[in-house]
């Protein structure tokens, strides 16, 4: 039996095929340009030449039909029949209050992920399409749900609320939700392995920097706090968005320049943080143009590790005692200056990186121990996979065998 | 000699009169409803009577003019001629990046105030008729301004910009600024005195919390790093304001409710913090009805808690070896609670409070060390006092003896 995993975005659907008996993933790919006048997929099965073609996508659906039928393809494919496919499991983006684990869709499902829309604006509505469009190709299938915000839900109030007016919360939800929430499962499970500790037990600080970047509080397993909010733009620098800024930031720069609230909502989305600050995101990028003496690239790379080091010490205090700093994506299983800089100069709180480790760690599928042996907080660098999490969550959901995370190990 | 300081709000002028020679304070005072048809003066000299009246003052010019000839007063009065003035020193909200330090005010200077007020449009033209209507009145005394902002600006740039486009940094001035300045540069003396330490060996985090609240990072005797930005909304939980939040909530509630930005601007800063989250600002009656079981109140003691102490741990991170804690303000002086909850919990970082010396810390003319004999990070409660900042500085600026802050003691 294989688990389909789907992440639709608004033009594009990724997918990875996974053997559960092999324990293996068989193939991954991308459909693009979904609606557009011609889409364009890309296929890799496991020792196979990838496949490429443009084809014809108006919708979801379509694109799902291709994926589906390469699938079963004699050169490219990975199963004989649809009928291996044993269960699909969905990214979604916002779960609200309402999520709190993952589950499997029915109508009623989806009539709350519709309530939900508000709060994704731009990533719902593909999401749903994206739901809608393989249950109706895959009719007799179980399709899971697993949302970026559900392993937030443990926060205490302290953490998820806003002092700003109350019925902000009643009325319209305003709330730290957090995003990230696979990858943060992943890691603190991971981390608990390396540890030998039950994950009841584990305190860790997880820092998932990728083109998106934030970073949780795990005491006792659980998160307890995280630094993406109500949307993913709070928080950390990130490749185009601000992270933290004084709010009335928005209100002075609306009224000097005329932009609206969609507008500046776009530039503090898509204009700032690194490219903002040195017009570049690409991590390898900023460092290479701020080694070559670009005095913006630095100012970058100084801001986004200052950031970062106040979050963990930030973080530290709400825990009280931490047994590991991890680092996970892109920017944290490959950018060792980024790690060496936001923890330089915490020793006195118990966190010393060795400069050789942290320089070795740097590859997408290996889990590194970075601190020194006599570290008191250890520091991880372990690669993240979001699409297990969700194959297990799939696979676990439709067996009848789905817990709560909490009770969870990978 | 005396030195008079004056604070003068868009409706109030706050004043004080210092005998220099006899290092005490000899009278303090508000007129207020300023503009309004008709005006009020609380006047009140060491060891004389209160004296209370109404009054016309449809500018500063008549208050300060009531309150200079208050001061010659034969009953209420504490100087027989006005002469005795060697110096006026006026409170300013905001230096921008132009003002690092007190100054004497000249025409010149005047005119980079001006410049000055769209970072500061509801305090700025009040400062500023203060300081032209003063001029007036005492023609031939030196007067001089004390910004609120100065003491910040030793931040690096990691700390003092924002990650959105750099062009707001170049067009609109938009950088952390930091406000509290007077406050924290006298908690950060008197610290020092308190540790035994020279000022620029000294490392210190300083909680100002009163009905604003803003915390400061201090390393080797100078500002590192401050919770408010651009304006003073951001940071910590206040009375009134909501300190740090997503900031594409502004977006999302003015999409939802129409508002403008000017009318989201005003419900962070006046409908925020603990008032929008329970009603209630003054902390006596928050505490008070937290205890008597209202789940609101309590959020909000939480809530400032929670964001307090997450300061206090960033700020730990960003100095590396903090060597005391110290709480001031109306809060910090007087709130045992708050500043037991947000220094629990923080002993594997050094901080180890003690309960009854803390619950003993309650009073605003003394200084406290409410740490534990060996707790590795001391605990201080300082009582601020910006009224002797400003009037050391008028006198030093007059005098001509004033140095840059960091040579400084109290
Ligand atoms: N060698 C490297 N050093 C630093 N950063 C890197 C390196 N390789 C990749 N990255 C960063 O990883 C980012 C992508 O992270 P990833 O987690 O894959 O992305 P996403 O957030 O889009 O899922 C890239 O934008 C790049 O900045
Ligand atoms: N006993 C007390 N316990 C807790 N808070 C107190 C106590 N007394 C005064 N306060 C707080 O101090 C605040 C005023 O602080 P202060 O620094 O004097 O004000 P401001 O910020 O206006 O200068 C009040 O709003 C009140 O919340």
């Amino acid at each position: 039996m294989v688990i389909l995993t789907l992440n639709c975005g608004s033009s594009s659907a990724k997918y990875q095929v996974y053997d559960w008996d092999a324990k293996d993933v068989l193939a991954v790919g991308v459909v693009e340009r979904i609606g557009l006048e011609y889409s364009t997929i890309e296929h890799q099965a496991l020792g196979k030449d990838e496949y490429k073609t443009q084809f014809s996508s108006p919708t979801h659906k379509e694109a799902i039909e291709l994926i589906i039928s390469i699938l079963q393809d004699k050169q490219y494919g990975v199963i004989d029949d649809i009928s291996k496919i044993g269960a699909v499991g969905h990214r979604v983006l916002h779960g609200g209050e309402k999520f709190k684990k993952s589950t499997l869709v029915t109508d009623e499902i989806l009539k709350s992920l519709k309530e939900l829309v508000t709060l994704g604006p731009l990533h719902m509505p593909a999401n749903i399409m994206g739901i809608e469009a393989a249950r109706k190709v895959m009719p007799n299938v179980p399709h899971a749900i697993v949302m970026d915000t559900a392993w937030h839900q443990t926060m205490p109030p302290a953490s998820y609320m806003y002092a700003v007016p109350y019925e902000w919360y009643e009325k319209y939800n305003v709330r730290r939700y957090g995003f990230h929430g696979t990858s943060f499962l992943y890691t603190a499970k991971r981390a608990s392995v390396l540890l030998g500790k039950a994950p009841r037990d584990t305190n860790v600080i997880i820092c998932h920097i990728g083109n998106g970047a934030s970073i949780c509080a795990v005491k006792n397993g659980i998160c307890v706090d995280t630094s993406m909010g109500l949307t993913p733009l709070e928080g950390l620098v990130m490749g185009s968005r601000s992270g933290d800024l004084d709010p009335a930031i928005l209100p002075y720069i609306m009224n000097l320049t005329g932009v609206t609230s969609q507008e500046i909502d776009t530039l503090l989305n898509k204009k700032s943080g690194l490219i903002g600050l040195c017009g570049r995101s690409d991590r390898r990028d900023v460092q290479a143009a701020a080694q070559a003496g670009d005095a913006k690239a630095q100012l970058g790379v100084d801001l986004e590790c200052h950031r970062l080091k106040k979050y963990i010490g930030a973080y530290m205090a709400e825990i009280g005692k931490v047994d590991a700093i991890v680092f996970t994506a892109g920017v944290g299983e490959m950018g060792g200056h980024i790690r060496w800089c936001s923890c330089s100069g915490l020793e006195n709180l118990g966190v010393k990186l060795d400069k050789k480790k942290n320089e070795i760690a740097h590859c997408r599928n290996a889990e590194f121990e970075i601190s020194t042996d006599d570290s008191p907080v250890k520091v991880f660098v372990i690669p993240t996979d979001e699409e297990l999490v969700m194959t297990e969550d799939a696979y676990a959901l439709m067996a009848g065998t789905y817990d709560v995370h909490t009770n969870f190990h990978y």
